[in-house]
Order: C-alpha cells, then sequence, then structure tokens
C-alpha cells in the first residue's frame, strides 16, 4: 500500500506554539491561573467604527463573491496608504487582498519558487517562514544573526549565504520574534545585492506601525526603483488594527508578480471575506487615532517588562524597537538546575516555568534563537507585572 | 536574467469565465443589457438569520484568532449535520473548516499528491480542477463522458484510465457544469475500484442540497467503511446558504488525512474569517426552510429554462438533476453561420451571442465540453424568459 500523506505534509513540523497553547489551555481547564507569554495578537478589539464597517456591508447585502484580487475601492486604498506612509506607488492592478497576510506570503512564494530554490532567511525568524518556503518547493538558508549585531545578520554573512539558486530573501522589520528593526543602510546593501545577484525580496512589513523610540520601519521597496522591481510588499490589518480573527493581508508587487499571485489566489481560495474587506477599508480611511494609541500602550508595556527583566538575575534583553515581543537571553541560566532539575536548553526553561511560575513564554529555538525565550507583551501592565514576579520567584530558586 | 514567474504559476491558464466577465461589465459600463449567463452563485441575499449571527459575533468581540481548523462548535456541528444528512460518521477533529470549499479542495490536493501522481477527473468537470491539481504538482487525468451516458463516464472507462500513479478520483455530484447525480451503483462501483487499486477520493458534494426530481445527492464515503477510510469530503456554505462572499468551506477525511490537512491550511492562511464560522453555525442550527425555498426556486427555473430550449431549433439539452446550470448542446451549430461568419466552436458562439444577442453563456470547452455551452439558471425568471427569447432570435438568423 502507498503512503496516505503527501511527502510535503509529511514535512510540515508541528506548531510549538500550538503545543504550548494546548498545555496551557489544558492547564487552565483544571483551574490553574496561568499568564500565556506566548500571544501573537493584541489584545484590543477591533475598533469600532471598522465593526461598524462590517456590519453596513452585511445590511448593504455585500455578501456575494467580490473579485478575487479584492475590491477596487480596497485595492485602490492600500495603494494610497502606501504611498502616503511609506513613499511607495502601487497602482490597485498591483494589489493582491488575501485572507492574511500568511496567504499573501504564500502566493509571494509560489509565484516565485521553482522546486530546490532558496530563500535566506535572517535569524532568529518567524516560526512559519521555514515551513511556507518548504511547502511552497523552496529550500530555506538560515543567516544566524546574534544578539551582539542587533539581530540583524551583517551584510558579509548575507553575501555569503547567496547561491546560483538563490531566488528570495525574506526581511521582516520590525521583525518577530526580536523586534529589531532593519535600518535604510542595511536595507539598502541587501536591495543592492538582490539586483546584482538576480534574487527577489519578499518584504514582510506587517508589524511596521507598532515601533518605539522614534523607529522607523522603512520599506526597502521605497529604496531605489531597481529595488522596487524585484520586491514583494507583504501587510496586513491583523496587528495594526487587532484584525487578527478577521484574516485580511496583502501583497503589493510590480505588476507581473501580482498577476502570477493573483492567478494563484484565483484557484487556491478566491477573494478574502467580503464584510472583512469592507471593514479593512473603513479602517485604512479612517482615523487613524486607534493606532497610535494602540502603539503607545505597547511602548509602554515594553518598557515596564524590559525594566523587570533589568531587575533579575540570570536573564537580560535586547530592547526591542518594533513589534510586541522581547526575546530574553537566558544563556547563563543553561546547565544551571532547578529543584535538582538541569536546564539543559530553552525547551527544558520553558516547560519548567509552566509548571513552577505558571508563566507560558515561548522556547527561542524554533525561531532559529536557541539560549533565547520569546516573551509577548501583547497583555495588560498588571499581568506584565504579575509575570516577571513570578519569574523572579523561580529564578531565586535556581542554582 | 532568471524568469521572473515560478513554473507553477506561468501554468496557470488564465480564467474563461473572468474573461468573460470582464467583457460583459464593459459591455454594461457602455450602457447595453448584457443578460449573464455565467453566474456561479445563488442571486439570493445570504438569509437575515445567518447575517444576524454574525453581527452578534462581532459585538461579542468574535474578532480574534480562532482555532486554525475552525472553533470546536463549528466542526462539532458539521459532524452532526453529516450525520443526520447523510449518514456520515465525523468528530470534531475529522473536520477541517477553509476559506471556501475551495481551500479545502487544495488542502486534500495538497495532504494527497508528490509530483507527478496522477488525479482522475471524470468530465465535463469543473474550470478549475486541472489548474488546482497542477498546483499541487499533480497531472490531471480527464475521463470524458458524453452526454449519452448521462455525462458519468461508464465504468470500463474509468478502470482503464487508473495507472500506477493513480492516486485519487474527483467526483462532484450534483456536478458542475453538467447537473448530473451519481447513483449508489456508480458511486459504489468507483468506490471499490479506489480500495482494490490503492487511490484516494476526493467528494466535492458543495452542490448536495441542490437536487431536482426527488434525486438525492448520495455521499460516497458512506457506502462503505473501507471507502470511508480513504475518502475526503468537500462542501461548505457558498451555494446552500447563498454565502459565496462570505468564504467558508469544510473539508471532512479520515484522522490522519485531517491532521495534515489542518497543518497544512495552519500555514497556509489559518483560520477561516470569525464571524464567517459564527454564521455558518447558525445556518447548519437555524431553520434549514430558506434552502428548501431556495431549492424550489432553482428547480422552477430548470424547469422554465429546459422547456424555452426545448422549443428552439439547433440547440438541446440534458436536462440537469442538481446544481444550476444547463448544459446545452450546441454541436447542431457548429460549422453553420451567422450573418456570414461561420460558428468554429462553441468559443466562436458566446462570442457571437454577447454581441449580437447580449446574452453571455460559458463556452464548454474549459470544462471538457467542446459542442456545448453551459448556461446558469442562477437568475430570475423574468430575466431566463428575456434571455431564451434573444437566444431564439439570434437562431433565427443562423443558416
Amino acid at each position: 500500500m502507498k503512503e496516505r500523506i503527501s511527502r510535503v505534509c509529511q514535512g510540515i513540523a508541528p506548531s510549538a506554539t500550538l503545543q504550548l497553547n494546548a498545555q496551557v489551555n489544558e492547564m487552565r481547564a483544571q483551574g490553574m491561573d496561568v499568564i500565556g507569554l506566548g500571544a501573537g495578537e493584541p489584545d484590543f478589539a477591533t475598533p469600532a467604527f471598522i465593526c461598524q464597517a462590517a456590519k453596513k456591508a452585511l445590511d448593504q447585502g455585500e455578501t456575494r463573491y467580490t473579485a478575487a484580487a479584492g475590491t477596487p475601492r480596497l485595492r485602490q486604498a492600500i495603494g494610497t496608504d502606501l504611498q502616503k506612509r511609506k513613499g511607495l506607488a502601487y497602482a490597485a492592478d498591483q494589489v493582491i487582498v488575501s485572507t492574511g497576510a500568511k496567504q499573501a506570503l504564500m502566493n509571494a512564494l509560489a509565484a516565485l519558487l521553482n522546486p530546490g530554490d532558496e530563500v535566506l532567511l535572517p535569524a532568529p525568524c518567524w516560526i512559519s517562514y521555514p515551513e511556507m518556503i518548504a511547502m511552497a518547493g523552496g529550500r530555506a538558508v538560515m543567516i544566524p544573526a546574534t544578539e551582539a549585531e542587533g539581530f540583524i545578520p551583517a551584510f558579509p554573512k548575507i553575501c555569503a549565504a547567496v547561491t546560483a539558486r538563490t531566488r528570495a530573501i525574506i526581511i521582516n522589520s520590525p521583525s518577530n520574534p526580536t523586534g529589531a528593526v532593519w535600518s535604510r543602510e542595511q536595507l539598502l546593501a541587501v536591495g543592492r545585492l538582490a539586483v546584482e545577484k538576480d534574487f527577489f525580496i519578499i518584504s514582510d512589513e506587517i508589524y511596521d506601525q507598532l515601533v518605539y523610540d522614534g523607529a522607523q520601519a522603512l520599506s526597502i521597496a521605497s529604496l531605489a526603483p531597481e529595488i522596487y522591481d524585484r520586491t514583494i510588499v507583504i501587510n496586513g490589518w491583523s496587528k495594526t488594527y487587532a484584525m487578527t480573527g478577521w484574516r485580511l493581508g496583502y501583497a503589493a508587487a510590480p505588476r507581473d508578480l501580482a498577476a502570477a499571485m493573483g492567478a494563484y489566489q484565483s484557484h487556491f481560495t478566491g477573494n478574502a471575506n467580503a464584510m472583512a474587506q469592507a471593514a479593512g477599508l473603513a479602517a485604512l480611511e479612517g482615523d487613524q487615532g486607534c493606532v497610535r494609541e494602540m502603539a503607545a500602550a505597547f511602548a509602554h508595556r515594553r518598557d515596564l517588562m524590559a525594566d523587570l527583566i533589568g531587575e533579575l538575575p540570570y536573564v537580560s534583553c535586547f530592547v526591542p524597537r518594533g513589534a510586541f515581543y522581547i526575546l530574553m537571553n537566558v544563556q547563563s541560566l543553561l546547565g544551571r538546575s532547578f529543584q535538582g532539575e538541569i536546564i539543559g536548553d530553552s525547551g527544558d526553561l520553558c516547560r519548567m516555568l509552566l509548571r513552577h511560575a505558571l508563566i507560558a513564554p515561548v522556547p527561542g529555538d524554533p525561531f532559529g534563537a536557541p539560549g533565547y525565550v520569546r516573551i509577548s507583551f501583547a497583555i495588560s501592565e498588571g499581568r506584565i507585572m504579575e509575570a516577571m514576579h513570578r519569574l523572579g520567584a523561580f529564578l531565586a530558586q535556581v542554582k
């Protein structure tokens, strides 16, 4: 008998985050007050005016298919937004609206990759990129960056990773999980390399409006026409407007790449949910005060969490300039013990913290960050203080 | 310089339906009263109680990520519905909720196919199947059926198409574009063949509640446990509840296949829109009177359209027992002429009908039905009568 599951699907690693969530939920069901630190979504509600637009669309009967790549009005509004915020010129037909930025990324990989093509991945990086690249038939080539480098690989490292099979690089600025924001010089160097070596750039800008300390998340596509010509910009509403459950994202790209992504999506899912598209339009065209308020709240929480980590033994952190995660350095804990049990790696540490401190950070290893754990600050200040207090009590018992 | 677009995306044929739609829209923009006959969606509004459930979900703040495979309640309700309507036993963890049945189909193909695997396609068939199979790395093997066979390939033809590379067959009953409904005997024969020859069955049952003349759309998975064990059932809300724009569908399958599809989807798009899921739950648990009303309206329109076609020269039709399309036989028109122009194939005919009769059926060729055109009766009775009147006037000038 043949194997029942395709090799591609057999190769998908079970998500570390999901396994952890399941365990957290089980403990909570048993009545334990676990503080989840794995959240990949804002804890805010979707702003009311955005919800109102979805309801209005429903009342107006906007329940039919839209064009597979999104309504003309929404695609136009995305172009306008990118021009205003980032100096990027995209006409409506260069924009493909998708079921979340995830699908926009998969469309981009499908449009570019032939079997065996290599995709450069500066690491630490989002846990899903390597899986997505494999699902699209490609091969992820990790380029590890150290905390001393500010979690962005030094340029010679990137150059050294390029081969004849290099098809693309994924830039994620601000980064999940590090919060690093790429500078103009860093982006320009990679952009010029892509032009010289004939590869493409997938620029995942999903966290671009959650930046702190005056940081600015530039789009690499804005730096030169020849870079624009080989860049696919990815973004969405999930993080900026607290719209994760709506599943709405987009890609903006040169016309030929946009057409390829649109054709692929038209057979894969068709249009994103019609009411979500109406809501997304309202979000872009409405008052952006809600975005500023959420970003300010995140900035405050980041300061609080970083300060509290600074007071603790064994651990330290790189202060993120964007997104809503802190990658906490736990290298000094490895090899030490808690209640007689050795802390071998960050996975061991997370299991112990869950059991003994009732807090649930995510191990850094699957993000390409061994010796680190990822902590989300998309929770309230009260919970942040309580979580850091519990972490402190745990660390006091480490030997 | 390398080619900019991947081979997979270069291989995607532009959709014939979409090109036609664009042309229709252009003519309408010029003020012409074109009757579209290509509609792939009900012309009804989504029932009010379903819209209400979506609004309530919004008001309750259900705007966050759900589990990638859908909310536990919805997956459970799908299992209950399949048990009640079709005698199928699926637990919640055997159900994957997707962004439309399209995605459920792509998940199924991705879970099953290795590069070069063959998928049997009884034809005429839905225009997207061959593209989807190619996108998943497989090869479509068409098995053409004639109108005399009732548009379902005789069993020996199916047997003859099986090779060592056969990985799956797609059964679509009721069928788009033919409206044919497979009998128990026909399904059982294919099911036993799949067991004997070790291949899988993708059973696309999206039109199963739009059946006429007392026809019953059986699920092949319900016929024997060993067939169930190698079947993926696909369905969704679009056609049954007039919810095309919501993008909500599902697959139900044995646990190992469901897990593979769930993992694939979790990296591809994550969950379907959260409000659509709440609406879908209300649809399944609410009064099914709306479904019966829509099916009755379609039955009436089908009779009307078939009767009117019966009165016209040159054309004839197989009366569909399900879905909302008539595949009209136009073979007697090929080789004849209209105003001196030769009608070479069904594409020529459709272009002439659009220009001279202001009606827009879809050519049968891309569905694997040369010599036919597809006419949707998802339009009002008034428009059906007017369209058939225009067709008659055109035919009166054919020589």
